[in-house]
């Protein structure tokens, strides 16, 4: 499809080990021991997943948690983190840059372990990543998904989305949605009260529709989403409502960092101390539909925001 | 000194945790379940650490095999790597770079596990980091020279420096002097064969003086290096000649890959089946100085290649 998958496609014929998961889920899983070493690799680049002007405070933070969703994904608990990072800015703006990212790690139990920092030519364009390891006791795939599923997220969708629309000044909106886009929180503790219970889970990074797409492909199964129970929070119904547009617009905008699980219905007796809302199901077959109610709605052009990654 | 030091510098107040190890060494370390689990990431930039016109495939060799000395510098074997890729070029450039860095994890015996992929808005500057995590027995720093230690290393400098010199065609010299900047190898038999009985060890990645000069400060020592004694390749010799220039550019050259290790002088009788060169000593004190047989030489003023990392 894009050029990103074209290279995915040739890593994965190279990616053969178990550990790897054939490159299609949220990240590597490695028997140390016995223990499930959980390892996501995910690289920012500007312009691409942030603004230029996003303050560098919130950059820093974000390359955390993009991480830290990952692990989350997986059930694990974070171990550690290494930094590749590129000069390309003034001292200030490197500065506030750590402070985020090591605020973040801070705050989810992450150390700073160590990584590389290179100095870039002039006119090049920063890029960051971050390497990060955690342990999971169970480290449930995308892959296992089975017909007779519920499909449940963790969280709201879509406040990320319009607070990217209100950082680039196209619309006036609450603080709260723009701190969804700059401060988006990783699902730790939900990811690992969840993972045993679960068939198949992963994070909602590039969009609900895109998202679950993918782990109906990963699993084999098809998925149908109820856009009537998107949960939505309070901030976005106050800008946009509640109408089917606001709620298509939600499935389909990146950078929410809930997680999505698939498991029977009743995840929710056991793991009760998870705000869990069902939005589908898993059924025989392959692909993503949609219904709202009991109306079946055709997929939007646009599922989420690919720009890569495994 | 530089930005990538002062950087350093403000990333080390928060990585505190002891598998950090002060982000001085060539690695972290982490303690899984009593096992030594190596965690390194490095990072090349084009037109800093490999050139625009370099084949692609000798680039992903090349980044492969820097992550792996680091491993082999801590006496590791390599678990698997994490890849984060950016697409700025062709695709048969992707795929010759893939060739190259999957050649060099085979050859290794170290699985690809996963990564990221990114595109890079026109004109970016073409980036690529690598993460490589391994296992050791005993995993030592470079910390830990004491004065009386004999300094060792694996195999002879200055070759990929001279290789450099020939890729960009400032000279006409022997293919193996190319072959040592292009395709170095890491030495990680090596590296686990002597990590169990030396006090330190590091790679020569930036140059022996700059390198030596940075155990010498991590161990609270003083390191004498003796110029008669560099081991230098038959290649190198032919097209330089041995004179105390020859020598003093060698061991100032980087990107050689060959181990430095600091223990007391039986090493040779303990780890008889690696190919060993006694280089130096370790004294009360602190620095680096320089010998050449009996007469003290003056440090040059570049040590080595600085470009940031740890």
């Amino acid at each position: 499809m894009s050029a990103e998958s074209d290279f995915l496609e040739l890593l994965r014929r190279h990616a053969t080990d178990p550990a790897a998961r054939g490159l299609a889920d949220d990240a590597a899983v490695l028997d140390i021991a016995g223990r499930n070493i959980v390892l996501t690799c995910d690289t920012i680049v500007e312009g691409v997943h942030f603004l230029a002007d996003d303050p560098p405070i919130d950059i820093g933070w974000k390359l955390a948690m993009v991480n830290l969703s990952d692990l989350a994904a997986k059930g694990a608990r974070p171990l550690g983190a290494l930094l590749s990072y590129s000069l390309a800015r003034r001292a200030d703006w490197d500065a506030a840059f750590v402070a985020g990212l090591t605020e973040a790690l801070a705050e989810y139990g992450c150390p700073l372990l160590g990584g590389d920092t290179v100095a870039l030519p002039a006119g090049a364009v920063p890029i960051f990543s971050l390497t990060a390891i955690g342990e999971a006791q169970v480290a449930p795939s995308r892959a296992g998904a089975r017909p007779g599923d519920t499909l449940w997220l963790t969280g709201p969708v879509g406040d990320a989305g319009l607070g990217l629309v209100i950082a680039r000044g196209d619309l006036v909106g609450p603080d709260a949605l723009l701190a969804a886009y700059r401060r988006p929180v990783p699902h730790l503790a939900q990811g690992r009260a969840l993972a045993p219970h679960v068939n198949a889970m992963m994070d909602v990074s590039d969009g609900l529709l895109l998202d679950a797409a993918r782990m109906a492909e990963a699993s084999g199964v098809h998925i149908v989403l109820d856009l009537a129970r998107m949960p939505l929070s309070k901030s976005l119904l106050t800008m946009v409502g509640e109408g089917r547009e606001s709620r298509l617009a939600a499935a389909a905008a990146g950078d929410d960092y809930v997680l999505l699980a698939s498991a029977p219905g009743d995840l929710e007796k056991r793991a009760s101390d998870v705000r869990l809302v069902a939005v589908g199901r898993a059924e025989h077959g392959h692909g993503l539909s949609l219904v709202d109610g009991d109306e079946a709605v055709p997929l939007p052009g646009t599922l989420g925001f690919e720009h890569g990654g495994s």
